[in-house]
């Protein structure tokens, strides 16, 4: 299987992609990958290290769409970017998946606009890991839709609970509705239509309050795309913000270095979950194609997970599971 | 200065409000409280305590509020609770405040209703105390007003700079307007409307994402109240659930007790800003009176602080500076 991965995509380019991807062709023997990028950048990178070159290959793509481009001017002018060259080989069929861990909204911009959205679906959607108390929960939309209506809710249900399903490996993947109160008759009457909307179906878990979320109450949270993204930046700000303040507490406290080292040692283990290199990146959901992206800061090991994650999805065929589920009958599977 | 008091408001009554009461008249020698609620509760916790009884009065209100109570139907039905009689005898001048734990739908209903807005006001608002890595933040609107219009975001943005300059002692507050981006043009057309139109504003420093909500970027977070309903309950949610994964990772890692004591010190040192007791409560701002609400499970420390916050709002005349700024001239403040 053929990947096509974001060479200059990330803050850590051509590093860290390049490192990735030959650490996932060193962890699964099947994947060869298709580095996208100026050739000379990846040829220079890939200099440094020892890979199986039969499996590693280079298109070339001499522009870069940066993280700080406005991503619909960048997808329309920079035609011979990394994103748009990669999609483009993944649309022709010359590669099974495109990751990147560039520009999300010129990845999304492009991946409308090359691959289109899958059959029966209104607007593909970001789904989000996020970390709780018992493990991990898909925040969706995390800020592709700002606004939603109350049938794009339900879309992104459906696609989100079946790649919690088949990626996640979360058997009955619950649903909760992200809200200001517990009643159904809480929020605005957009949320009371989408209570309703979903209320038949056994995996809905009623409304989510702020307070709930990183308990893990549901498998899935659905947000409208403008607190979701506020919820996920403010998820990922975390530990940092935490060893910042744990060590103004023991520097004012006048800890020794063993105890510092000990609190760190606690914290380090208890923020893990909230590394978000374990996930590395998932697929935009209905979109017509495989199409995932990482985050910004993602390390080789977070380009090698998600360049598995793309495998994975790619072998478990979400795409062709959300289009019968949406089109062939009202459930949320 | 008389306040009144919800004796039967939060989920801790009548124990922690009359408490509250009672200290605060051990620490401002100026207060005197009056408790509102059903009279023979209020006298048998009185009972138990030692107080100055020319200080502690009862206005009896048979009826109670409760915390899960429909805010509207409450407030129209339950004639005589604490929280009717009490906003009514502020309105009537018998008292300089009223300040509860209690229902806080109810209690902005029944502040709207009784004491109605503040004269060129369109919409009250909650505003909520938010800890950050710099102190406290005001997070504002936080749950009163789930879909803004771009005048509204203007009005709160003056009406808490009022109460930061005023109360919080911060002398030059800076506003910062929540969004999914920094760039300008981010977010909903609403959003950019918002952005221009307190561009003008020396103290406005533009959007803030959800990573800087902690970092405390600015003293004034502007956001819909949908957003900043779920930010302020997942706020106050961290302190508890990170002590439970810090107790899971000590387990896991077998540490003895002295070192689980030390984690748990530091910890408890580092949440500190997080504990809702110091603020106590804050004001509905642009009710045309002094309504104060605070956390239902309100500590006795936190309704004593809020009834002395309570009386520096009144010693301060913040609503008559919000009457003025907001009809005087286009200026944040």
């Amino acid at each position: 299987m053929l990947i096509a991965v974001d060479a200059v995509g990330g803050d850590h380019y051509p590093h860290n992609p390049v490192q990735g991807a030959v650490l996932a062709t060193k962890e699964n023997a099947e994947v060869e990958i298709l580095l996208t990028g100026p050739e000379s950048v990846i040829k220079e990178e890939l200099d440094k290290l020892e890979y199986d070159k039969s499996r590693i290959h280079i298109l070339h793509a001499p522009e870069i769409i940066g993280m700080k481009d406005s991503p619909t001017a960048a997808v329309k002018t920079k035609r011979n970017s990394s994103i748009t060259l990669g999609l483009s080989a993944h649309k022709n069929g010359e590669c099974s998946a495109f990751v990147s861990a560039g520009n999300t909204g010129a990845l999304l911009a492009a991946s409308m606009f090359l691959l289109g959205k899958l059959d029966g679906v209104l607007r593909p959607t970001i789904a989000a890991t996020y970390p709780t108390l018992k493990g991990i929960s898909l925040l969706v939309d995390a800020g592709a839709n700002l606004e939603l209506k109350p049938q794009m809710y339900y879309q992104f249900a459906v696609m989100s609970s079946i790649y919690a399903k088949e990626i996640m490996k979360i058997e009955n993947p619950t649903i909760g509705l992200l809200n200001v109160g517990e009643e159904p008759e809480k929020g605005l009457d957009l949320h009371k239509e989408v209570y309703q909307m979903l209320s038949d179906f056994d995996s809905f878990k009623g409304n989510i309050e702020g307070g709930d979320i990183l308990l893990g109450k549901t498998d899935i949270y659905l947000s409208d795309g403008f607190s979701g993204n506020v919820l996920l930046k403010f998820g990922e700000a975390i530990p940092e913000i935490l060893k910042s303040l744990l060590t103004k507490t023991m520097k004012e406290k006048g800890l020794d270095e063993p105890s510092q080292k000990l609190v760190y040692d606690v914290i380090g283990t208890t923020m893990k979950p909230f590394n978000y290199e374990h996930v590395g990146g998932i697929p935009f959901l209905g979109v017509n194609g495989m199409s995932l992206v990482g985050h910004g800061s993602s390390s080789p090991v977070a380009i090698k997970n998600m360049i598995l994650n793309a495998v994975k999805c790619v072998e478990h065929e979400i795409n062709d599971k959300i289009v019968s589920t949406i089109n062939k009958k009202d459930s949320v599977e």
